[in-house]
């Protein structure tokens, strides 16, 4: 059901937007939108949240008021990917300054409605506040499962593997601070994330994930979670990476630190018993047009190290998976 | 479970502070923070948000830290009071300035985390990430529940009833903006609410509302979404109002206003089929030792109407209902 609200500007902007959105599957969205709370009928649920700021996480005059949404949808989703979870629902906390455009909310939250609605997620509900100043959006994503893909457990002996090229939003976020314009690639990875729900699907159908998170640090401080959650050690192969194309326009050493420490791929880190991928890879490029990279493995120990062309092990690098802005301030 | 995390300083603050939460029921959260997704088993859910943030929903000088977490936790877990639901768990996404004191995340965080488990709600996950300024805190609740209580449902005829006392927090906020010290008792109103979560759940097993929202913009506006919901006017007798005594000595037109439309109060607004509520008030106000206050009633037509002293009726004064910064501002 639709909950009527009341009056007031702010409110006759929500009541637009509800008006716009879908409901769902009605017998297991009891109240959508609109009343205190959304009730819902689920059984065995994911439920994670992620919190997106203007000069922090994003620039305003990088993406439009759609792709915020997007973005922040994905974003979000993208933790429900890492747990194999199907998305159910979205709530949304969206706080605009008085003075924003005046459909600026609303375009934010269709953006983030309609990425939704793509993997499956129907809006549960949502607070429109007033912001000081930045564009702050939180969303809350909650997906169905059976069988929880966790963290913690992945084994010596697994290999390890990344869905997807690394680096390319990096890439795009160290061109847009430098006043160059980034590649088209590069900025599609940036601005426009795809939550790999479909893939972690796919994988955990097959049974393949151990342990999987999704990477939105960057893969050294993502496998980092992972490694201590799992109390393993993880060596990854330098010359596996899978960098994308526009890290590497950077030069080798550039390249290498975009693909580690950048964050924001979004793309799928799991565990996996030897050899139980191999055989599977072609069919997931088939499917989704991915690449599938074998880019280490799991030993006994703790922490995350490199391994250089030469077997060599070093530490992991000091790459930054902060957010940018505090970087560059 | 708890999942560890990985290196960092802002991981570090995270660990210290999940290593303190209780994990509930270890049966229904199957995976707790530290995870992409916490995973629960739960069946009939209401789930709500709520966003805070520094300069519009409160100042930092009028708080300490784990005030403005346990407001954050009161104000979140309103939204499920007003469904009569069961407080199950709390997702909470919290970001604060580089340069904030080291232990602001942690205190809030702490803050939040003991008012929820009060309410026997734990905490599920969350999401700590830098802010350019103010603080900013929005919490996802979920509660569980048989039969929601929704705002669409009040028929021509129903009594309208409100628990507590209005305007507290809003005078408290008028003397604060004002430089004046408020009385105590308005000041813990503003600053300490407590969602009235035993208060719907005592309702609702009697069957009392036959509608209910909670008053976090004031009567005046909250009023008007539970009409619009459901389709009805609502009629408001001005002399019946339970105004909080310190709002009273704003003098009395500003204490209507105060109560009308101040907001911050957190009480429950219900609708009752009439004469059901009035055998049951004493013994409402035995166990929770709050006044219950019939302020009105259900009829047919649209909107929410003020009814004086001479049974006059007039249309409810533009009374404000948004938050007090952009109103100072």
């Amino acid at each position: 059901m639709l909950t009527p609200l009341g009056p007031g500007a702010e409110f006759d902007r929500i009541r637009h937007f509800l008006a716009a959105a879908r409901l769902g599957d009605a017998q297991r969205v009891l109240v959508g939108p609109g009343d205190d709370a959304a009730i819902i009928d689920a059984g065995r649920l994911a439920v994670s949240t992620d919190m997106s700021i203007e000069g922090v996480h994003f620039r305003r005059e990088w993406f439009t008021p759609a792709q915020i949404g997007a973005r922040a949808a994905h974003v979000a989703l993208s933790d429900l990917a890492a747990c194999a979870a199907t998305p159910f629902g979205v709530l949304v906390s969206l706080a605009v300054a008085r003075d924003a455009p005046p459909d600026l909310a609303e375009s934010i939250m269709n953006g983030l409605r309609v990425a939704a609605e793509e993997t499956g997620a129907v809006l549960l509900g949502g607070d429109l506040t007033r912001s000081p100043g930045p564009v702050v959006i939180d969303v809350t994503a909650i997906g169905t499962l059976e069988h929880a893909i966790v963290r913690s457990s992945a084994e010596p002996g697994d290999s390890l593997w990344v869905t997807g090229m690394l680096g390319g939003a990096a890439s795009a976020v160290a061109d847009l601070l430098a006043d160059r314009t980034p590649d088209p690639q590069s900025l599609s990875a940036y601005v426009s994330p795809v939550a790999r729900i479909r893939e972690a699907l796919w994988l955990a159908a097959r049974a393949l994930p151990t342990a999987m998170v999704d990477l939105s640090d960057g893969l050294a401080g993502d496998a980092a979670h992972l490694a201590a959650a799992s109390a393993v050690r993880l060596i990854i192969d330098a010359p596996a990476l899978p960098i994308h194309p526009s890290a590497l326009a950077h030069g080798e050493e550039a390249a290498q630190s975009l693909s580690l420490g950048g964050g924001d791929d979004y793309e799928l880190c799991f565990t996996a018993r030897a050899g139980a991928v191999e055989i599977m890879r072609d069919d997931f490029t088939n499917v989704f047009g991915l690449p599938l990279t074998r880019v280490g493995e799991v030993t006994q120990g703790s922490g995350v190290v490199l391994r250089a062309v030469d077997g060599q092990l070093h530490s992991m690098p000091a790459v930054g998976f902060d957010h940018f802005a505090p970087r560059s301030a």
